[in-house]
């Protein structure tokens, strides 16, 4: 398994496989990999003949207020995991993509290139928001300014109270594309509206990169599977229960014939919020274009988040009657 | 030459030449070709073994207010002055690639795929304008919604007039890219600030193209060449001398060591208004970040955009102290 810095590095050594003949797939991460993760990485192993995997947290999908600088990481932890898998090719451990300077810096030391040192550049992080608010006299008009926008998707649901969020996880992935240039890449289906929003940029956008939706892992006793679950006190932890317990519910009186998206949404919340938890949202929407829906008619997609302690957890349920 | 129509073949054909070892020029064009683009298709021919040209008026970048309809088009005539040219190993021309349904159900078809009939799918554009402002209700979400911004350079100059003109330009060069998948992409010099627009998209979203920047091609008399030149009437095409005079003019100033930009500005207006130009903008600005300067002190370059009758006309001149 090797393990890649340098985006150009990272190029050459696809390009080198696809010359050879061999179809590439990616699975991008943020790292502090977990069950979740691994299943993508054996999906992406069963539809490609290289796997790819990226960790990077990205600070463009970041605001100032949120948890960039406390999102837990554990680069070493993470690659003795994946050497482990033995079915990881690469390793792709870029520092800050978006300081151009110091890409071109790097690019230049002939030391640099392919490496095993691991290194997440937390430190040359800084949030797109950050950047974009900085002093006009500061700015010489060289920093990143390019955002991909997909403009309807991601207006509802997560992109309500992170309105920054999806415009970075585009950016970067639309990034990771370009420098990996895989032919397939997997994204789980627990972050369901990032899923449908790389779905509709792959297509509007022209990539050439087949995109697999992969179904949400759960700890035996229900919990999504979520980096950020570390977070969670163990009372906080059994609280959370409560979101898949309200899903399951849901989805069991939607096939029964509560058709009616209000009352379900109502009983939802209702579960979490006697279980302790705080709702950002209960939302069901079509799968397609993840409007909202007064009644179930078409594939829909129960999609909740929600606050235990100052952990924030979503977690979402396909129903289609 | 061939002529391709299907994105789907497009990018066939270039996979072939690419798994062939062979490098990739590609020049964007609306078509309505003239000598400025045969400068463009020169220069990528002495910089990659393969030169593709695309023709394709994009929707994306007109407003409903704009002359979208009334842009001039003869793909026939381009085809021919192409085949002439006896450089241009592949014609790109693409029906809409914005209707994904209809690009799905051509596909679809076994009679599809290569061909030689050239059609530039008018008929089937709307603006992205028209697409956004649609009434909620008719939309089901499955349109084009996807846009890429680049935020600070798409403000000045023209974008201040043409407020979705460079996302839509981004936008469809980044699909081109990825259907044509080039090594390299020629743009010219005379769309200043689409260049740098497209350089730091390139450069943001780590595009594996390298962008070439290729100089103004003039007429004897110092016109700018352009597509929109045709519609000038005999009087108003002698009027329209009068920017090509007023930034040499300007240079010459400069470089005789007046570097106050207001006053240069001055004369540039003056100039064209007492031709009978009607001025949109007349600005001094870095090269590179395009931000309006006071003095020259960094390489800076003259814009310009006026009308003439009923067309608007752009031109420029970089100065180097």
């Amino acid at each position: 398994m090797e393990v890649i810095r340098e985006p150009a590095a990272m190029r050459s050594w696809s390009r080198r496989h696809r010359m050879a003949g061999r179809s590439i797939a990616l699975v991008p991460t943020m790292g502090f990999l977990h069950e979740g993760h691994l299943s993508l990485i054996s999906q992406a192993r069963s539809c490609a003949d290289i796997t790819v995997v990226s960790i990077y947290v990205n600070p463009g999908q970041f605001s100032p207020s949120e948890d960039l600088s406390t999102y837990p990481s554990d680069v070493p932890g993470d690659l003795l995991k994946l050497s482990h898998t033995a079915i990881v090719d690469a390793v792709f451990c870029p520092p800050n993509l978006y300081d151009y300077q110091q890409r071109n810096n790097h690019a230049a030391e002939p030391s640099s290139g392919t490496t095993t040192k691991a290194n997440d550049g937390r430190a040359a992080m800084i949030s797109c928001i950050e950047e974009a608010s900085s002093v006009e006299d500061d700015d010489d008009g060289s920093g990143h300014e390019t955002w991909i926008r997909v403009e309807k998707l991601e207006q509802g649901l997560c992109g309500k109270s992170r309105p920054v969020f999806f415009r970075g996880v585009a950016t970067v992935v639309a990034k990771l594309f370009h420098i990996v240039e895989p032919d397939v890449a997997i994204f789980g289906k627990k972050d369901y509206q990032q899923w449908r929003i790389i779905c509709r940029m792959v297509r509007d956008l022209d990539f050439a990169v087949k995109i697999i939706g992969s179904e949400i892992i759960r700890e035996p006793d229900g919990l999504a599977l979520s980096s950020r679950n570390v977070r969670l006190s163990p009372e906080e932890r059994e609280k959370a229960l409560s979101i898949n317990r309200s899903l399951l519910r849901a989805k069991d009186a939607a096939q029964s014939g509560q058709i009616n998206c209000e009352e379900l949404k109502s009983s939802v919340v209702q579960m979490i919020t006697e279980a302790g938890g705080r709702i950002d949202y209960a939302e069901i929407v079509d799968q397609e274009s993840l409007k909202p829906m007064e009644k179930i008619k078409s594939p829909v997609v129960i999609c909740v988040a929600a606050w235990f302690g100052n952990v924030r957890l979503i977690d979402n349920m396909e129903v289609v009657l």
